[in-house]
């Protein structure tokens, strides 16, 4: 006897509508959730030992193309799964912080160097894009579940602040990166607060400025690398 | 007397259909054109000095809708400019070579990293993403018109081919940066020819890896930091 099996093949059904709501911040705020579409990403969470809502893969719980209808895909996807959001205490030896960070994909890109470079969350700020985005959480390349994202406000970091900045005096290489360390940055136009930019050391560059992702990367590199014991 | 002005009020206009057509790489490739979408792109045309085959700014030279309707923005556009595409010559003290990058954004990223770390073009191998396609356009953040990337097969680099790959024996710290240098980098599936990859270097971190765009940015940070003195 072959197994009972619920295929979804009306639109109408309610765990396709919680990803078409979860496309929504206000939708995601609400409900504490976030969807993450493709195999890459959902064996990522499994990984981390995330415990989805509910994970629907086309073709076995669902009929390919009303997945496709909830996806932000243009190619559709072959499967799509939803988790509770976590947040992250801001923690580390080194940290990146950012603010006003509006491109999800900035964002998520950091999400990831942070993990990659510093073992440790992004701390985001006041302003910044959701971190649970669809575009978010695909820029962070599966790094939202290995170390979900912290929020602080600049009054409770977890180590020194130096920001980061094309208009700094220093330069990278002259600025003391001992630990604990949060490189502070903010978007190419609003910059950072006052306070933080006063004192700002910049990445040197041959020409024009790099994007708030690339910075970042190359300062937890310069700072990781400091902290590993190489002048 | 009002200057006689004509403003596009028809979606079956020429402009418009070449904007269209030049969506899709077929047609980019066939016209030699591309499109630059919004006021910071058609800016920084106009600071390196490229004459665009026409540009059409909403409300002026065409009704808002219609110039919305081609434009590849979710948002639409205020200003779309048409250009002839320009390539470079690989050349260089310090050079980056893409094999078979196919993410669009990695490329036009990796365009700006280029030309802001290393003065220089970014040359595309076999198997890239267009550079002109508009997501790429839009990540180069103005970069495409002030350092046209360069097309090169391996045989052709205009410098000492350094692979960079996860994979690496040794770290980026430990390699020979003499100028002339080329850093070779592949998507991050498919990775580099394996003559290539054999001698490979990686970038130290404390977890997963990085994008290829981070990567490439690193290195080139790296790179010109050490060409420029520093040890």
């Amino acid at each position: 006897m072959a197994p009972f099996v619920f295929v979804i093949a009306s639109a109408d059904n309610d765990k396709l509508k919680t990803i078409r709501k979860l496309h929504q911040k206000r939708w995601r705020e609400k409900l504490g959730l976030f969807a993450a579409e493709g195999e890459d990403l959902v064996a990522a969470a499994e990984r981390a030992s995330w415990e989805p809502e509910f994970v629907l893969w086309s073709g076995r719980d669902v009929e390919p193309a009303l997945l496709d209808m909830v996806s932000t895909l243009g190619s559709g996807s072959r499967v799509i799964g939803v988790y509770r959001q976590r947040w992250s205490a801001p923690a580390g030896d080194l940290a990146v912080w950012l603010h006003a960070v509006e491109d999800p994909g900035n964002v998520g890109t950091i999400v990831r160097s942070a993990h990659a470079l510093a073992d440790g969350p992004a701390i985001l700020g006041p302003g910044c894009a959701d971190p649970y985005s669809p575009k978010a959480v695909r820029a962070s390349m599966g790094s939202i579940f290995a170390r979900p994202p912290a929020r602080a406000g600049l009054e409770a970091l977890p180590g020194r602040p130096l920001a980061l900045s094309p208009r700094g005096a220093r330069t990278l290489r002259e600025a003391d990166l001992a630990p604990p360390l949060v490189l502070c940055l903010g978007a190419e136009r609003a910059g950072l607060p006052a306070a933080l930019e006063s004192d700002a050391v910049r990445i040197p560059v041959r020409n024009e400025s790099l994007n708030v992702a690339m910075a970042a990367t190359v300062a937890l590199y310069e700072a990781a690398h400091r902290m590993a014991g190489h002048a």
